[in-house]
């Protein structure tokens, strides 16, 4: 008898915005092998199974994702019921692909079961809609970890054409800015950060193309979400936002 | 005392995919407006609040949005806890910011209950990751609705550089095919329609973008999502779809 395996998302971080399916999945569950940035209380729905971390940090796996497709595929050969639980949506920058693949390979069943992504939700926690009526019919989410390819696309956008969502590029926000304005943005173009965002340690700020590069969350430690576009000023509509953004001498910034 | 309103993501189709704090916030409603396609399941969650359609289909709005906004405005001013029930997401192309300036402007505190978009869930229900590492670092959204701007992202997107999905597109696709053509994609391009993603009623098609106008779904009811890009492949590598896409033959069509 073989087992299964579930790809769940945790969604963005607010252990309620866990789907009612996660749950369920989690509930049944024999074994979960969950990220980083899983909150403590998403693992208690799973109070019966066993529960393992393998987590990465910032470029430092801990467990090497061929280790984990390798844990997926012996539990699961076992008969047991198996949840990878990770952060957001499995199939947004989590290489879900890569443990699909490697499940398929072995013949096990899964299924994955989607999350809320943070592209989408950690701008909508500040009032930035990634679409809007009449200022963007679209967005585009990348990621700013590594250059393949998502550079290329940033310097093709027409200027202010859609919304541009950035995950894992706050290491790179200054070169990101730089590439967008050398295609056209304006720099005066609205951005906005926002550091673990649904959670109770979120953090956000508000500003310009131009003012990117010295903005603040150089001391994150959660993920930072960046959002750039025209779609950005809602949040200050919205209320979100000063409705002067924090300019570089107020954050003591030398450029 | 004022009351306050919930902009709530009912999820891509199947009650069960939406978010535990959704439920709560339909539990402990006074009214809800709910869309069209919201399961019936899912307002079972409201069985103390009064519960009105305000849904629109395609094209043909049956209330319109400003009538919305000032039924939103009007319950919570008189007290009352007001869920706006959206499918999908309520910022992704669901005119949720419209609703929010809305609110805003009348004084009302508000809040966006994120929910699991089928931009990203739809194509995920067929094995087709929306990134995967060295085919796709990143995704473009956009609606086929209509033309504003969405036209111009696809014509300059860098062929193969991401993975497109287009809601709403279906009537466009023969359109959307051969501005990408155009654009430099190869017409052999993988792409893939899913339509009533997550439900019992879920459909999919997996060809290429020469077969795209000639492809099945002329009937479908249910919304149809687009999607286009190498990680399109992915869902016939984890057998999601035939190895071999149904020829325009097979399909009786005549191009």
């Amino acid at each position: 008898m073989s087992g299964f395996v579930s790809l769940v998302g945790a969604g963005p971080g607010s252990p309620d915005l866990l789907s009612l399916r996660a749950v369920d999945r989690l509930q049944r569950a024999d074994l979960v092998l969950y990220d980083a940035l899983v909150d403590p209380a998403v693992l208690e729905h799973a109070e019966g199974a066993q529960r393992f971390y393998v987590g990465k940090r910032a470029g430092r796996h801990s467990v090497r994702q061929e280790t984990i497709n390798a844990l997926l595929v012996r539990h699961a050969s076992r008969g047991r019921r198996v949840v990878r639980l990770k952060c957001g949506d499995p199939f947004v920058l989590g290489r879900g692909g890569e443990e699909a693949l490697a499940l398929r390979k072995a013949s096990i069943p899964f299924e994955v079961v989607p999350g809320i992504t943070s592209a989408i939700s950690a701008p909508a926690m500040v009032g930035v809609p990634v679409t809007h009526r009449g200022q963007a019919s679209g967005f585009v989410v990348l990621t700013g970890h590594s250059a393949d390819g998502g550079d290329a696309v940033l310097s093709s956008l027409p200027p202010n054409s859609t919304t541009v969502v950035i995950l894992m590029g706050f290491a790179r926000r200054a070169a990101i800015a730089a590439r967008l304005v050398d295609a056209g943005w304006s720099a005066e173009t609205s951005c906005a950060l926002v550091e673990s965002a649904t959670t109770a340690h979120q953090r956000s700020w508000f500003g310009a193309l131009r003012e990117l590069a010295a903005a603040p969350f150089a001391d994150a430690e959660g993920p930072v979400t960046l959002v750039v576009g025209p779609t950005v000023g809602l949040g200050v509509d919205l209320g979100f936002a000063p409705a002067t953004p924090p300019s570089l001498e107020s954050l003591g910034a030398h450029p």
